[in-house]
């Protein structure tokens, strides 16, 4: 969607090829220099961020159409991607959009327009390689950028409650997912798995305990190299074992800290 | 909805006060003579099982809707009752609903009408005390059973799958919400604990450890009576202690075996 023809048509006819009162809404998580970052969207009609998302069509699986999502805006397919939550309680969610859209839509598509009316919301999330990411906007959106997980803004919509619910099932599924996998470069060092455990986890893990549990029970391993990272600081790479990393997880017993 | 009438005035305006597209269903757990439960209605207009559930208001939130439903079909307000998936992959969900409505719908109602339409589901798991629940019949279901886990029958739909899934939840969540607080009864013995656990997990757990872990954590207490099961045979009963149940799946630590 690129023209503003194809914007009006969408606007006037989607409700001939996507579903009415529901939308997809994706939280992408990446990481980048120890820092968890998060994708957000400009929009333009609203002028304001949100979660970069879409609508899904009237015969598209609800998974598959996330994965177009996801794809469309940041050229990316294979990720981890997860339905977490549905979100229809907010007051937001419980009425047609009325003051969120600008006086403008209503004038040129009037009040019944598919677009004004309450929308649920399924809830995805997404982990991705940050480096390979390559964001299109389009004339929803006319900017994606990643945001410090420490600095959101406020959001349009419920999308602050969106991503707080999204960080709650990260943190509960980091012990039957495979997020460290997923985030994580193939190489890292010990601060780095670990401040990304304490950034999700939001609490700080044993500078001791944390890595040797994990190295113990050969959930990753010293590779025979180092990176270098200043003078006299040379920390040693490890990487996941995959295999005994997704026995873990299947048995839920190990990567409790 | 109790007379023909008022089925026929549902099916022929519900779409005036109801989304549509969209349905709850319900996975209501109980736990009884030491067997998990799940409750099932037996639909009349498609001659089967189903979980039990409806279909959400305009202007009713998600949790709301899925309360009011559960309390029509069992009588119980106040339960422990969370959303854990929403559905819609499913070869059955991917379509409207041909062959899955009788051919006299068609012919009273006419292919347009919104119940003939693609649904995606969204499913709440509840906890309920199995003792308390009243069964009220409608005009949908004609008939409400409690099976036990392991022998729940071929299902409506993708109904046997949603189970699956409400399951592999509830198996997570047992570490992260009070679901055994939730589905044993105040008092319990020892034998009844281990059982719900190993029956959610679909595991055996060490018959010495799993309670020596329980104990000393002080998340379940002994009391100072006896359960008469038999001459002989009087266990101990066991209480949950609340607040350090409450404290450890807040940690998340403590109740991994």
């Amino acid at each position: 969607m690129n023209t503003k023809e194809e914007l009006h048509d969408f606007i006037k006819n989607g409700h001939l090829h996507y579903l009415p009162h529901l939308a997809i809404d994706c939280a992408i998580f990446g990481y980048h220099n120890q820092k968890l970052k998060i994708l957000l969207g400009k929009r333009s009609m609203q002028n304001g961020w949100s979660l970069p998302g879409g609508f899904f069509g009237k015969k598209e699986s609800l998974s598959f159409a996330a994965a177009r999502i996801l794809k469309e805006q940041t050229g990316l397919d294979q990720v981890f991607l997860q339905q977490f939550y549905t979100f229809g309680d907010n007051e937001y969610r419980l009425k047609d959009k009325g003051d969120s859209l600008p006086k403008e839509f209503y004038e040129i598509y009037g009040e019944d327009n598919w677009l004004a009316k309450r929308t649920i919301a399924i809830g995805f999330y997404a982990l991705v390689d940050f480096s390979k990411v390559k964001i299109s906007p389009d004339l929803f959106f006319e900017e994606f950028q990643w945001f410090d997980f420490n600095e959101i803004p406020s959001l349009l919509y419920d999308h602050n409650d969106m991503i707080d619910k999204a960080t709650k099932v990260l943190r509960q599924q980091l012990f039957h997912q495979p997020i460290g996998y997923n985030l994580l470069d193939e190489e890292f060092t010990l601060p780095e798995i670990q401040s990304l455990y304490e950034t999700i986890l939001n609490k700080s893990l044993d500078r001791r305990n944390f890595p040797k549990k994990l190295i113990s029970h050969s959930i990753i391993k010293k590779l025979p190299k180092r990176r270098s990272i200043g003078p006299h600081r040379s920390p040693y790479l490890y990487s996941f074992d995959k295999e005994n990393y997704y026995k873990a997880l299947k048995e839920g017993i190990i990567l409790v800290f």
